[in-house]
């Protein structure tokens, strides 16, 4: 099959892009480097040395034999070159990945919340609007979060995007209904992607765009088997403050010898998945498209979930490393139970890798080997959700105090 | 109290500003002029001959002794400029009519599509984000549309925004939450106001920002009481196939012999407020904010339910005008039920204007006195919701019927 990969470049795009093309896929990428560019605005880089794009699609031809096609387009500004790239390639499915992905770079700023909002839902819309205007059946795989459902358990355990109510009409009689999921974003970009949902619901009403929007989890781990064959290869790990998710930070914290930080109480319960289930997930959502006329198919993407405070004490058992708990810069319960179903990418084939077998591999191959390139100063974040919470922040012990233990090490 | 008005140029925008004047308040309009923009775009004007708004502005000084401040600023893209007029303004209140507002507009083409996402959800982001960063407690009165809640009647009642539902969790007990009413949006217009409904839920939780939301129906009438005091202080009447709602189109229609064009059946319910109670709801809406610390406050703001074709037969009775049934170039549900509460603006004070009584003042008053300023050729709506349905819209009698006899009419 042919196949569109928007954001082809980045953490999730990069390994998908090489697992389709291993797969028999015709791979298209479609990047505009605003991850990378990101880097730059931050002054940091990913702990693994990854190669610019070129020297990547070489080395893959090098080692495989396989031709990985590139357009340096932007999703949500180059609406008429996006329509005739879709005319050109016929692409059977687009996978989009092309939304700015870090909820703590959203709160940023003024600055950062707007870019997100406009990135995020002017590509969202224009690859709809666009498949639309080809006139092609194209298959739309998203990649969303499971943070659209929000983190305040309702004691339900979460379905895969839709959920039958009951409501009471004027005359006491109860009415059933399949509503999608009630959202509760803790964040500008989760409030993109719960946006997203409603321009997914409505192009699929009005123009039948066939839609698989994927609630994915946290994603550790950094290698997939594709990214492994050659360094050229390898993906990025991001450990700051902004991009580094929770467990990154934690790896990278063990390696320099620094106490892992744990933002509150560490009750907060997240959902996880290992970057090369990820990448088996996008061929499962391409191969199995929903039908002509079907609505939009919603999976739950993960493969297991744990509260903070026990992947630092995992972390902390394998490496020895001390933890330590800091104010948290977000806004959010202080501990949520998170149970949801994921019995549709396991019904299609998922086989989970588990923290347990992985996390040891992540030690060792990436936080240990490349813990030289670290620069400790970026790893505390320093995106507070509301002006209250960052000057708590800086005034109190704890990130403010990390903050100033990170300049006695010298970074 | 000191008012900002976004949008203060436009058809409900215009007349909110005057009445919020009258009433004391410091009024400041921002525009664009985008509307106007818009009527060169479709070559299309107002029915009745608005000025310029130096002219209005002028004028409303002259009749009333009273000013109105002005900023020329265009809302979803100069947010360096509106953060700075709320600091230096320091408004009570914002309302926020700077949105694209017509829902076959937002279908015209993917051009349009892109500006109406662009343009709304840059609009809402901004100002709620300029909010944030001024520090200061503004209340944010929003006009939203009936048309969130969808035109298919699910045999509720539609409430006030928020609905109770009860959902069944894993052990088999039924758990129940408040949650915000399933949205059903039918175009591209109407997404971006349930995307809007997610800003508020998100800043009013995390930045405890106050927020009202009115779910605004078919506004119809054109002239209030300060409009009405000079010609020069005329209101906005659209007839066009895009900005003209059904029953403007009835008017005109009627004013200048032709029958009138029921969409499908005209069993589509709709529901409708007078633009006299609409500035009247505004007024109420700033003087009742939400408490801080309190949820989005939604009141729906309607005062009358009717089926097209009822409304078709009103206009009917009044004028002796035939009805014609031509193709619906939307894709909807070719009849509805719409039963909605509205006790909360009732509740505040608002004595609704009805069909009734307002109706031939309407007819005589503005589409008899102006109908020589009509072009016949942009009546019809040509704006189809889908590809397909453009091609039945253009090849069965019906609209494309009523194009030719425009065309024979000599337009």
């Amino acid at each position: 099959m042919r196949v569109i990969v928007l954001g082809g470049d980045g953490f999730c795009g990069w390994p998908s892009a090489l697992h389709l093309s291993t797969r028999g896929h015709e791979v298209t990428i479609v990047d505009n480097f605003s991850r990378r560019n990101i880097d730059n605005e931050l002054e940091v880089r990913s702990l693994t040395p990854i190669q610019p794009l070129s020297v990547r699609l070489t080395a893959w031809r090098q080692v495989t034999g396989k031709s990985i096609a590139f357009e340096r387009l932007d999703v949500a500004e180059q609406y008429d070159r996006l329509v005739q790239l879709i005319n050109e390639v016929r692409p059977d499915s687009i996978v989009h990945f092309a939304e700015q992905r870090a909820a703590p770079y959203s709160m940023k700023s003024a600055w950062h919340k707007r870019y997100t909002v406009a990135n995020n839902l002017g590509a969202t819309n224009n690859v709809l609007s666009a498949i639309v205007e080809s006139g092609q059946d194209v298959h739309l795989v998203h990649l969303g979060t499971m943070g659209v459902y929000g983190y305040s358990s309702v004691g339900v355990k979460l379905p895969e995007g839709y959920l039958r109510v009951k409501m009471t009409a004027e005359d006491g009689a109860e009415v059933e209904q399949e509503i999608l999921y009630p959202p509760n974003p803790g964040s500008i970009y989760h409030v993109t992607k719960t946006q997203d949902q409603l321009f997914f619901a409505f192009y699929n009403k009005n123009d039948e765009v066939r839609i698989t929007d994927l609630h994915q989890g946290i994603v550790w781990g950094t290698q997939t088997r594709e990214t492994r064959l050659d360094e050229r290869l390898i993906n990025r790990f991001d450990y700051d403050g902004d991009y580094g998710t929770v467990l990154n930070r934690f790896l990278m914290q063990a390696a320099i010898d620094y106490p892992l930080t744990v933002h509150g109480s560490g009750g907060q319960t997240r959902a996880f998945i290992h970057i090369q289930d990820t990448v088996r997930c996008i061929e499962l959502a391409i191969a199995n498209p929903p039908a002509p006329g079907e609505r939009v198919k919603i999976l739950n993407q993960l493969t297991e979930t744990h509260r903070l405070i026990d992947l630092a004490r995992l972390v902390s058992n394998l490496t020895g490393a001390r933890i330590e708990h800091v104010p948290n810069p977000r806004r959010e319960a202080d501990a949520n139970d998170l149970e949801a179903a994921n019995n549709g990418l396991l019904g299609l084939g998922l086989e989970p890798t588990t923290l347990r077998e992985g996390l040891l591999r992540e030690v060792t191959e990436i936080a240990g080997r490349y813990a030289g390139r670290c620069d400790r100063s970026r790893i505390p974040c320093v995106s507070a959700w509301t002006q209250d919470i960052a000057k708590a922040c800086s005034s109190k012990p704890g990130l403010g105090r990390a903050k100033r233990v990170n300049e006695s090490l010298g970074s």
